[in-house]
């Protein structure tokens, strides 16, 4: 069975941790996103490629769920103690190595998915693993007062306290999708949402044009990010608001109703399977709180199982 | 007395040390090659610039004389055995933040005589520091076998053994000296050539269009890098030869004698006065292995009052 999992970070690599106990890894494709990408210093950052890359890699920060194990932060102390550069986004030596050998490749012209796929081999990753885009894009968040931020300006930077008014994929309209991407959701037998933020990370990448009409000619089947009402972890319950979205795991299986067949709640949401499958889009009811790659692994297999 | 001098690396670093001693730092301007500049894994380089901060700053590596002190290289290791990245040039921790803040800020379009100024601020320098030029220059190595190579190639990967047939500052031509470079020599009391490299630090330098010239109508006096035929660190000794210089104090002050009016030499070459003389060069004779900054003070003493 050939699967594209739609990903983002942190709960999509730990869904994927259990997807490849349940499915040959080698026909597993993740379409990333990168709308929440950063230049820092100079440095082109993919906090989500690398979130899976290093989750997949078995280089995370365990308890963090991103972010190198036994990291250490001296260029980013340097930085700040001796130069007064804002260190507001963590920036650890070993997480520098990937984005020094991921800028310099994007400098010297080579695209965001080679690059992504070389260091996906050294990290001996049993997947493919795509950039959604080459092409340069920007999650920018307009907030109520009108400012516009960079996503990670606003998550990080300020909390994501400031209420938003909407929210964007700046370059988006104008992207292409990166090479394999619309070859691999072809080939696909199902596609799979991984349960991440449904505005910044599932709906970036459905902002590449050309995917969203491919899922609707796919079995989906996506995995709910809101459980009793409330986010697993994230901010999606302060944008989805901003997208007209109730913060439920109707609201946004609703906000995915155009393709979406099947969808995976969580045992606190039972009561919601009807309203969801008036939606014309099945359901399965399980444990979605990902302790392990185990739990993962029958979260996995549930979402699959109700795409046969 | 307003001071200009000439430097290089590590040799300049530590007679800067003394000669901030003996005159008010102020009115000291040190003008620094940047021929050896080098990008690595985009970063934009400056090995004499850095040396020269780290030292008067008090981070250098004591007994290296260049990199800084407590040093650690997490991210050249993660680079190298991650992602195989040849790790032919040594890349601290502490010092990529220096790295990754001027690259930056030339990125963005800062000239490097600016970003270096600001470095010089961050570490309290008393000096004023100037690379010599601000724009793109590169030291070319041509081999005996018709290679051409990039200076720190040639030295710190191929560990200079290459034999050399010639050396070039690439760009040189089309250089202009950095702001407050001619102003400096213009005002300058006196110029100060410190015991660095003839060919790949001075040499530089006086390839940028206007210097050397400004040197014949100001008091010059420099100090032997070469002590009894050798080289006191580096490898003058393998470029000499390429330029058609003699490999000893009176080669080097023959190779200066436009500009020169005075040398400083070492005691073990007390007897290679007179032939310098005999150019029409003032010299003292005086110890001039720094040992520490007592000795280059007294270096930097008898330098000046060659000059008086």
């Amino acid at each position: 069975m050939d699967v594209v999992a739609l990903a983002g970070g942190v709960g999509a690599a730990r869904f994927l941790r259990g997807l490849i106990r349940v499915v040959d890894p080698a026909r597993v494709t993740a379409v990333v996103n990168t709308g929440d990408d950063l230049q820092l210093h100079g440095l082109h950052i993919s906090p989500d490629l690398d979130t899976i890359t290093y989750t997949l890699g078995g280089g995370v920060h365990p308890e963090q769920g991103w972010g190198r194990a036994g990291e250490t932060v001296t260029v980013a102390t340097e930085l700040a103690d001796r130069y007064g550069v804002e260190p507001w986004f963590t920036l650890g030596d070993r997480d520098l190595a990937t984005h020094l050998f991921r800028t310099d490749a994007l400098r010297s012209g080579e695209p965001l998915s080679s690059v992504t796929s070389r260091i996906a081999r050294a990290w001996g990753l049993p997947i493919d693993l795509l950039p959604m885009t080459d092409d340069p894009v920007a999650t920018v968040v307009t907030t109520d007062d009108g400012r516009e931020l960079h996503f990670q300006r606003w998550w990080v930077q300020e909390g994501a306290r400031p209420p938003v008014r909407s929210v964007q994929l700046r370059g988006g309209a104008a992207s292409q999708p990166a090479p394999g991407v619309i070859d691999a959701l072809l080939d696909a037998d199902v596609v799979v949402l991984c349960p991440s933020n449904p505005v910044v990370s599932i709906g970036t990448i459905l902002a590449v044009p050309g995917i969203r009409e491919l899922l609707r000619r796919k079995p989906v089947v996506g995995i709910s990010p809101i459980v009793g009402g409330r986010v697993v972890r994230g901010m999606a319950d302060r944008l989805l608001p901003a997208e007209g979205v109730e913060v439920s795991c109707v609201g946004v299986a609703t906000y995915y109703r155009d393709f979406l067949d099947a969808w995976v709640i969580d045992q606190a949401d039972a009561q919601l399977a009807d309203p969801i499958r008036a939606l014309g889009i099945d359901v399965a009811v399980t444990d979605t709180i990902m302790r392990d790659a185990g739990v993962a692994a029958d979260v996995a297999k549930t979402a699959l199982a109700l795409t046969r």
